[in-house]
């Protein structure tokens, strides 16, 4: 493979998908963009990451085509960062890598982190990729969820944490 | 998340699994597991990782419980790597990166790499996550694998390659 980024050496899509998205961070950063979570200090937060770190992966995300930066405010210019149609495609791979962990990765107890309901037929989807109720497969707006208690007092904590160490 | 080994520290399920898997050469490891590639010497020619970056993360996937060593030969003693049941619930993120890869990361002219189709229906799966014509989802034992004639190329290249560089 050589470098991560020489991927015309190969037409295997599973390399080249690994190519733009293959590096924890980057995940971590598309998994806070799902969650609506768009503003650079906001997804440092959540993800631990240094603001280099993220902003090296936000540049490589939108060089990629995954990711649109936004202005939100004009005086002191800021944007945020928004999923494209190429990056939102991404979310089957976020879903079968919370279905995994949920089975594989957690003790019994521990339960599962965030519920999502399709929102077009008010069924919990579960673990499942597509809809058990009536079968569509889904993009990350047509479902609503909710965070268990736990993993919104994590969240919390770590937006609370990352305000106390920046000021 | 400080360290990718202390997972205590998330609820998150995508945390928790890109702890255990989120690394391209892991991923790619575990394609060639999936594609029947066992050996370490095979899976070290189709990956193109160095002896010592594989025997680390095959080493780790065995800690983790995605992978098992079981002896095919004796004299001298040989292992080759397989899937415990863990590993093999991994698929659907694979499945998932294949699609996603093929969509969104190559040109038109390319073609699809590996055509899957299910056993019991005997329908070409596209690049669906489900079964599009019997709605079944599928383990990758339900599918069979036909590598496009520039894949099957690409990856005899590889195995001849690393054969003459290492005798």
């Amino acid at each position: 493979m050589g470098s991560w980024t020489d991927v015309g050496n190969t037409v295997c899509p599973i390399a080249r998908s690994l190519a733009e998205v293959g590096d924890r961070w980057t995940m971590l950063i598309l998994r806070e963009l799902f969650m609506d979570n768009n503003r650079f200090e906001e997804i440092q937060a959540q993800t631990e990451a240094s603001s280099q770190m993220l902003a090296m992966r936000l540049k490589r995300l939108e060089a990629d085509g995954l990711v649109a930066r936004h202005p939100y405010s004009k005086r002191p210019l800021r944007h945020e960062y928004r999923l494209t149609e190429k990056g939102r495609a991404f979310y089957p791979v976020i879903l079968a890598l919370r279905s995994w962990g949920e089975t594989w990765c957690k003790a019994d107890h521990e339960g599962i982190a965030v519920r999502l309901t399709h929102r077009k037929c008010g069924h919990d989807i579960g673990l499942h990729a597509t809809c058990p109720s009536c079968g569509e497969t889904f993009e990350r707006q047509d479902l609503d969820a909710e965070l268990s208690p736990s993993f919104a007092e994590e969240r919390a904590k770590r937006h609370a944490a990352f305000k106390s160490r920046n000021g």
